[in-house]
């Protein structure tokens, strides 16, 4: 049986970057999105249109979609919180080819994170939608907190159908399942993402993406879940940056590199060029000035062997 | 369908100590095993009985063995390269209740890391079976470089075969598959394991255990491809202790806690009390003076709940 083609998308400029409190320059921003855009990844997050207030370290969006080189095939996504993250994104020079829009699952979440009710959430998406669309842009929505959430636990599975259902309704171009902190497990993963795959199947293979934290070590292991269930489209970021506000010293999002290493060594097809991917991940360290959580950065490709040691050389 | 009780190890205190340049004391290794043994693990790997020249930081194995407090039902393990680690073994009064020998599918790990060819090694198996039976312990053999090795590649599938079907021909107790430097990947693990049982079937359930390093970031994701396959028994170590040779700042063997933690997640019994398991993994930064890779022990466990920050109260 031919194993699926799989899609490998970044978001460590945006998801990783957001959080670092000293501003990474924009000609660093749109250099590193530039090298990205060579490897063969499906997508790259390259910004967000929030307040410069709220996220200070994203505040050059313009300029950073203004700056990079477009590679055909490439999709450069820029995350939305609100209606208003719509319209700034629409009236820009350089457009984003998507937008991804964030609500959580959790009430707890949505009202410390973006600060509405699910109601109020819900009811700006259908807007969202059109006005993205009439820019020529796609439009797709993030659930966070899908898997749990750090504030209330456990989120039902019908809940998250429920969303899924009202973001169908709202037309959509894609869903974005989240595991916000890093709760989720292979199991629980399989199980929900299967029943929403079976209730709602896809209208093409990127249609649903997995974002995955890799906070309690179980990211691999739910993407390997995943795939298992259907899905072909999964976020990571280069290097392993991100965190998690909750857990310091935690890992946040799943690495890129280490997805793809072990997705190729599994057989599968992700149309990346590790090699490249790993020489961007590389140059994460410096640019935000302490180490980084991803492994195949240090330890190398799985099938890059060795010389023996000098030391054990007069035993062979 | 009831899910299978599973069955976890820690290797830390060996595997995680021996590549420690400042000694610890005998002492701190002794509370710890002892502050272990009341977590519910299976089987603990205390030391090994190896030159005090080659691993320095294991030259108190008697006193270790003989200054734990023994809790009935757990199964204290030290690591023996050779014939004379078992007579070593054997000598001590405060003997292991269990041996685990060691040789490399590859013949040039083998030849670096125990300066012996695959013969020399395999003609001492039935040797060291007979003298820890005799003096009533078992034996039990590991298995390095199964899912690959860092000089030669990848090892073949038929070779693993064969050693087992030595292993067995020999009497072991016992036999462990190791990914010595995290080269395995979900996939290959679940395809050679489920070959090995199929082959030779486990007289119990904790015949065969996994021994995973997290070097790329697949540990995890090799558990549960493991347990897919029919395994019941893995080993980890406490923190993420351990390392890897030949890749400087990448991590050593899985974690034990993370693992614990993603397998109650998922439903299964491993009998073991998490949160005394991470009461342990939080002593070991202080012991070794840095920063382990453990997630869990940052983050906590997937269901613990926060407070939302006072920073967002307002808002909710």
């Amino acid at each position: 049986m031919p194993k699926p083609r799989l899609y490998i998308n970044d978001v460590a400029v945006r998801d990783g970057f957001q959080i670092e409190k000293a501003f990474i320059p924009t000609a660093t921003k749109v250099s590193l999105i530039d090298e990205l855009s060579a490897t063969g990844l499906a997508k790259i997050e390259v910004t967000s249109f929030v307040s410069p207030k709220a996220v200070p370290a994203l505040a050059d969006a313009n300029e950073v979609l203004a700056g990079i080189e477009r590679v055909p095939g490439v999709v450069y996504v820029a995350l939305v919180p609100n209606i208003r993250g719509v319209q700034n994104a629409a009236a820009t020079g350089a457009k984003p080819d998507e937008l991804n829009g964030v609500m959580s699952a959790s009430l707890t979440h949505n009202r410390a994170n973006i600060n509405r009710t699910h109601e109020e959430s819900l009811a700006e998406v259908p807007a969202m939608v059109r006005i993205a669309h009439e820019a020529g842009m796609t439009m797709s929505m993030s659930l966070s907190t899908t898997f749990g959430c750090p504030f209330e636990g456990p989120v039902s599975e019908d809940a998250i159908l429920r969303f899924v259902e009202a973001f169908l309704a709202a037309g959509v171009d894609g869903i974005s399942l989240a595991d916000t902190t890093g709760m989720a497990n292979p199991r629980q993963v399989e199980a929900l993402t299967r029943k929403v795959l079976e209730r709602f199947p896809p209208r093409d293979e990127t249609f649903y993406t997995l974002h995955f934290h890799n906070t309690r070590g179980m990211g691999l292991a739910n993407v390997v879940a995943g795939i298992a269930a259907g899905v072909r489209s999964f976020d990571g970021s280069i290097a392993g940056l991100g965190g998690c506000p909750f857990a310091p010293g935690a890992t946040g999002n799943i690495c890129t590199e280490d997805m793809v290493n072990m997705l190729q060594d599994m057989g599968y097809e992700t149309g990346v060029d590790l090699d490249r991917l790993i020489a961007c991940a590389r140059r994460v360290p410096a640019i935000v000035g302490r180490d980084t959580p991803g492994q195949v950065m240090k330890a190398g490709p799985s099938l890059e062997t060795h010389a023996v040691p000098e030391s054990l050389k007069e035993r062979i």
